[in-house]
């Protein structure tokens, strides 16, 4: 999984030094974005721990199955692997290249039986979240980083345009999510990672799981889905009417419009992340939807789907180039209809350029 | 996701015995297995925290995602529902939920970052792994379970005999996983969970990446995969052969077969897991690859395509009837070829009964 055009070796010097300004001893990286972005191997998700030890100084090693020790490219010395026997203790084995610290930060995706079997096996360390380290290697992008999260977006923008001239009357939101989830591999995803389709009343559920409804003349359909290109995500919504929509839907759905362009003319280097999520929200505030809008404007993406900067209330922090994120307001109206419009976005030194790109005027569709 | 045919009530009860027994206040669970088969209700994977607090006595409450609280079925009181706003600390609910008890149980594959949230949160209480609670409730299907796991073997049996009607020779391998998915779906699972499609050298990697190595005469190919049906999960392995096989090859797969076939015989209850291991084992040995079986014979199934019993050594557990697991041996050679047969089985009062019933001799294909 590891690709050329990464610089691992400079992504694990940036871990070290985060870890040497820390003052933590050692970064343990299992499931999740972390491993795969400073070694390029992505760990299974299992009871067998797979896990790589970043020591703030020397050679990093990837404990590892011994039956998955095969999947792994050593990439020249860059890490050790210590592959483990079905009888050994992988979590004994990562306590023991840790030696007794007083620090070690994990990896926030790590399964608990792991973070607490280091607990007892490392008794005299305090261990941490790494969020702090994470965000400070994988947060701001790299120029070939974005390149990955473009194609990544343009992927995604010929499904959307080939679903603009299907028929969604009498299918099922499950087999429609089927054909969402194929169309994002044909038009260039290595995965297709999620596909929501939620019709009518379920439109009004954020994260609906598409089902056995079958969607029918005059349901708004909110269709949000993602794949990845070369581990980078893509994550995109638009929103689809059967036949013509009613005043209200259409009220709602300029609010939701203005809403996201608004956001998106907000989000410029130097403006904290909540201050974009304010200028959305007053946009639907003003229209009357307000306590419709029931989630955070955005999220950060990259290797994770949702990482840093989420872009919510609260969050201060403040947007920088190369931060790469969602503009996503909705309007969810609980037993009548839900629309969403999402965009990903790289702050640039100027202002916030969309990876996608697809129209986002409401689409008619038979 | 709630399924009238399992008993919820039931289910939490027996938590809740678990939970008295071990002097430990509560369970807490999160993504995993443990959550929807308390509830009916799966985690979003995702910074959001979902997790159920299930109190040694009266009503567990489910804090979820206020965006994700229209996806639950709230079951007629059987569980309160905490949705959390966009701006509230799920950690800190649950945390007040907890008080401050001695010990608390976190299911196996909660994130990290919230269980290291909980422990700071919850200075006085000891956080333990739920594993044992888990064992304790899942590894003994009942007969309705049984049924869901005998219908998700038979659908995947039934993708295993249209494979063997196909053209490997000429094919990516992820081209014919991608077959393997969709044939997974359309014979019946709800879900296709995962597909190993190895060739060739690649078959000698276990848990192999189907990549875009195209499948030539004179391959192994170790095809693994699996499905969902009603939650309960799907494993099966099949090794087909393009053209001829050579002598070498077919006198490791007799052992292969031999060893899978000793193993199912020796699963009876009574029989600790690792005597099963050990049969089978020695059949390989024997045969002289014994140093190219490098993995365990089995994992148990159900909810969670690996749980307990773990068919390995060193694991003393005596088999009981009820309990489901796969029987896998294999041989790869590095460089050369892999072979594995997987079946799950479930223990009766009297022997190990097939859930998958696809023939086990060696498929040659084209």
């Amino acid at each position: 999984m590891t690709d050329p055009q990464f610089d691992y070796a400079d992504r694990i010097a940036r871990a070290q030094a985060e870890l040497a300004e820390r003052g933590t001893a050692a970064l343990l990286a299992s499931v999740g974005s972390d491993l795969p972005y400073l070694t390029g191997y992505e760990a299974m998700a299992s009871e067998r721990l797979t896990m790589v030890v970043v020591p703030q100084k020397g050679t990093p090693t990837l404990v590892v199955p011994e039956l998955e020790a095969p999947r792994v490219d050593p990439q020249d010395g860059l890490f050790e692997i210590r592959a483990w026997s079905e009888t050994e203790d992988p979590v004994a084995i990562v306590a023991s290249l840790c030696g007794s610290p007083a620090r070690v930060a994990v990896s926030d995706q790590t399964w608990s039986v792991f973070t607490l079997g280091l607990l007892q096996a490392m008794p005299g360390t305090v261990l941490v979240s790494a969020r702090k380290i994470s965000k400070a290697l994988r947060e701001i992008k790299s120029p070939t980083e974005v390149v990955q999260m473009r194609a990544a977006g343009e992927a995604v923008d010929r499904v959307v345009d080939r679903l603009s001239v299907m028929r969604f009357a009498g299918r099922t939101e499950r087999s429609l999510a089927e054909d969402v989830a194929r169309m994002t591999l044909e038009e260039g995803s290595d995965h297709a990672t999620f596909a929501i389709v939620a019709s009518g009343p379920n439109a009004a559920s954020p994260h609906h799981e598409p089902g056995s409804r079958v969607i029918a003349e005059g349901d708004s359909v909110v269709i949000d889905f993602g794949g990845t290109v070369t581990g980078y995500c893509s994550d995109t919504t638009r929103t689809f009417h059967v036949g013509d929509p009613s005043a209200e839907f259409l009220d709602a759905y300029a609010a939701v419009e203005a809403a996201q362009q608004a956001g998106v003319d907000a989000a410029r280097p130097g403006t904290p992340a909540q201050d974009v999520d304010a200028v959305a929200r007053a946009i639907i505030d003003d229209a009357g939807f307000g306590e419709y809008f029931i989630h955070r404007l955005g999220h950060g993406i990259g290797l994770d789907i949702h990482e840093d900067p989420y872009i919510v209330e609260g969050n201060e922090e403040v947007l920088e180039p190369g931060m790469t994120f969602s503009v996503e307001p909705g309007i969810y109206v609980p037993g009548s209809f839900g629309i969403r419009i999402e965009d990903i976005v790289v702050c640039t030194p100027l202002a916030a350029e969309r990876l996608n790109r697809s129209s986002r005027d409401l689409r008619v569709v038979g």
